[in-house]
């Protein structure tokens, strides 16, 4: 091991620690934080921020980059330590590409966007967030552009790679374009032939938040959560944070419906397992992070969606559910519940869509975001685009902008480019998936007993301990026997929702 | 405002901002951490404090403090100003004037120490102890001198002035001489007085948790917590810890017991109470810090022990606390709990020692650790002068180190020259407590009603609003009209202790 990358070690060393802190931070400001803490908490994550960024572009280390760079190549150095200085790269570029006087005025017009749109959402005032949302798009314009040119993408593709490192347009349009082509006819079967089916019967509450609260926790368990290296708590927006080996999963649990806190754990526990089983010895290393969002919303999408809605689960579960409720009649029935759980509508907010309709809000975005960031469609234009562009994929015009293009908080945020790891990530799981229940023996009838091992298992083999080794694509291809291909999600959803249609 | 001053500013903000993110991740440590995550934290927690270390070590710190001094003694500089110019350069002592070896060096033998002690204690194995408390004591010897050189005191003294700013042995020798004088034979009449009374009703429980943190939250309401800028929470080692403005108190509950729980809560509410009251304009400066410990703990003690042990408080409560539990009988007279709330016994422990015998215990340890540091004692010879010490001030002698020379932490984990503020913490709560209630019209009667609002008003305005403009002494004198006085805590322990005797 050379001087210059010893160096880097160290440092990013030091930067991982940062990260961690704020990890618990962040959580904290959502779970225990009381109200009048806000102000001093935002100082502290602030500086905090600064100092992690201050190590990551201090004036020596594009030296020691190219250093230890040329050193690895000579010096034969091992692939982990390469792949390392590669991500130590990717990282910097993104942190040094940008002037400070840009980073610090997106992040001005960024806090000012998001305050507007906290009061622009609810009044579906499209008008009072226009020249907020106009300032943000152009100084993510001047980002995009100035990463661009360091990473040698398009623009919009520079902003894609902070979230999925290597992601490209070229990539995601023939996904995207097979995907657009396929789900309006497929959605129109799916609604037909659950509306020859009987009715769902909604179970009835209350359901006590306690013993929710304790029936995630015993799939937790069951999905190999650990518990001496995380928690489960409440806030209002369910995510999954904390330090690495201290992973912090949230819900938010209602007395009148225990479905969505039920799945939204075990969608956080997915997340969890990836960030519990990264390379140990490269846990505060950039190489030992996770890949990126894609492959993160694989994670989650593969415990909830593939494994946790299938029949086979919802089969093992339903009597467990009925005896932790004391239900009682047919809203307990297994198939009913599976039903239940797989049911499709359209509507017009994200959040709230399901696995088929999903996809549809996130082409709209993606679309979208290219075109405001590429200069084809001005942020004035966004509302009438959006609406165009929901009829096309889904059909419905949303009544309003607060049901339409006002409902995310991401680019208000700053956060373009994020996008399209939703629906990537979909179909990332229904990939993996596949491979992993072909490829293991038992790991179906597994899960129909509630033994999430087999799967667990696989994918620590397969994805987790990987980190960010490798590329996006070639995780895949070790993985699964090719990159990632529209079929195999298309066949999985066709199965899932037209099973008995086949 | 200078251009060096202000650049101070900036620094030291960034320090307290820093030193905040420390104190959540610590209160998160104790109280939610998973137990899995301890060396991921104490990664994180090194990081911070290297990194706050780096900003007050700045190479050009030194010089930024001259310009700044000179200029402010020329431009006439607002007090505060230079008060808090004061503060920064006693931290940047503190902070650089011993060799970063040296540190490096303290920090692994106090770790290995207080590894060490947390086996040896058990065992009452005062050898296994030996060779890490040498070693821990030659470099509390050498950092000592260190700092003694810079702030123009005995080596001693430059320990005791991290923990209570200012202060000196001369200061605290005859005050301490003047109480082991007293003492002994006050000891013996309160003992001879209290065995004449009837005995203590110790209340039955079981004490449910849920009363006692609802009684807890209650009192700190009625003390005037703030429950938007701060948390009561559940820890295996009671403390005041968190932010500025997000002050997060613990307490640890028994169901045998209640009374420890809802003083050791009241305890740290004064501390809270410090804390929330600083100075609001300095809250992120060295100057708007808390004086120091002494005064600290005469926060705590002035709402625990002056006013909370009080007949008056205690008449008050002792209805509202049979209620709370359903007691019935005798135990729950108001006159039996004040007599349990001011029972004294002599007893080896300083953490259970009462208000009489707590000093002796103290002025024990801090005659030993001086006689140490000076190299007048040698650490082998430790549980000898430490049972001679117990049996001249206290009468009793230890049956094993376990309950001796080993049950404090505080040696092994490197906090030499701490121990005499809790003496000096409750002889000031004396003086501050007898000023506020001369001075103060209804501020008792108001007590004996459960209101705190004049103590705690007279307390922000003399103590919490100054933070660390003045020196204690000066602080003292203003608020009550001296400098701390043994005469007046000895008038209060024997109002309180011997008043049917007197």
């Amino acid at each position: 091991m050379t001087a210059a990358y010893s160096t880097l070690e160290r440092r990013f060393a030091r930067i991982a620690a940062i990260q961690n802190a704020l990890g618990i931070l962040g959580w904290d400001s959502q779970t225990m934080m009381p109200d009048g803490a806000a102000p001093g908490r935002s100082e502290q994550i602030a500086t905090l921020k600064v100092m992690a960024h201050e190590v990551i572009a201090a004036p020596d280390l594009g030296d020691l980059l190219e250093e230890a760079e040329v050193e690895a190549a000579n010096d034969g150095a091992d692939a982990w330590r390469r792949a390392n200085l590669r991500e130590m790269r990717r990282r910097w570029i993104h942190e040094t590409a940008v002037p400070a006087d840009l980073v610090e005025a997106n992040s001005r017009a960024v806090s000012a966007c998001e305050m507007a749109w906290r009061t622009a959402r609810p009044a579906s005032d499209f008008k009072a967030l226009l020249p907020h949302l106009r300032e943000v798009l152009a100084l993510q314009r001047r980002i995009a552009v100035a990463k661009a040119e360091k990473l040698g993408t398009t623009p919009y593709d520079a902003l894609v790679d902070l979230y999925d490192p290597g992601n490209r347009s070229a990539r995601i349009d023939p996904l995207f374009d097979d995907l657009a082509a396929f789900l309006p006819g497929f959605t129109d079967a799916v609604l037909a032939h659950q509306a020859a089916q009987p009715p769902v019967v909604e179970p009835e509450g209350p359901f006590p938040l306690e013993t929710q609260r304790a029936l995630g926790v015993a799939l937790m368990k069951a999905v190999g959560f650990d518990f001496h290296r995380g928690r489960l708590d409440v806030s209002a927006h369910p995510f999954c944070g904390g330090a690495a080996g201290d992973i912090r999963i949230t819900t938010r649990y209602r007395e009148d419906d225990f479905t969505s806190a039920l799945m939204g754990v075990l969608h956080e526990t997915g997340h969890a397992m990836y960030e519990l089983n990264r390379p140990a010895d490269w846990m505060n290393q950039p190489v030992g992070l996770a890949r990126g969002m894609s492959v993160h919303e694989s994670q989650s999408l593969i415990v909830e969606m593939q494994a946790c809605r299938s029949p086979q689960f919802l089969h093992y579960a339903a009597p467990l559910l009925r005896e932790a409720f004391g239900g009682e009649g047919p809203a307990w029935d297994a198939d009913n519940l599976y039903r239940l759980y797989t049911r499709v509508r359209r509507d017009f907010i994200r959040v709230d869509a399901d696995e088929v309709t999903y996809p549809a809000h996130v082409i709209l975005r993606y679309r979208l975001e290219r075109a405001m960031i590429a200069g084809d469609l001005e942020v004035e234009d966004l509302p009438g685009a959006w609406n165009e562009g929901m009829r096309a994929l889904l059909g419905i015009v949303p009544p309003d902008d607060r049901r339409g293009c006002l409902q995310d908080i991401h680019w208000p945020g700053g956060a373009w480019g994020y996008f399209p790891s939703y629906t990537l990530g979909a179909m990332t799981a229904a990939q993996l998936f596949d491979a992993a229940r072909t490829r293991v023996d038992g790991l179906e009838s597994a899960i129909s007993q509630g033994d999430f091992r087999p799967l667990v298992e696989w994918l620590k083999t397969n994805v987790h301990a990987w980190g960010s080794f490798h590329a996006t694509d070639d995780l895949l291809t070790l993985a699964t026997g090719r990159p990632l291909d529209a079929g195999v999600y298309k066949a999985h959803l066709r199965r899932r929702y037209l099973r008995d249609a086949e």
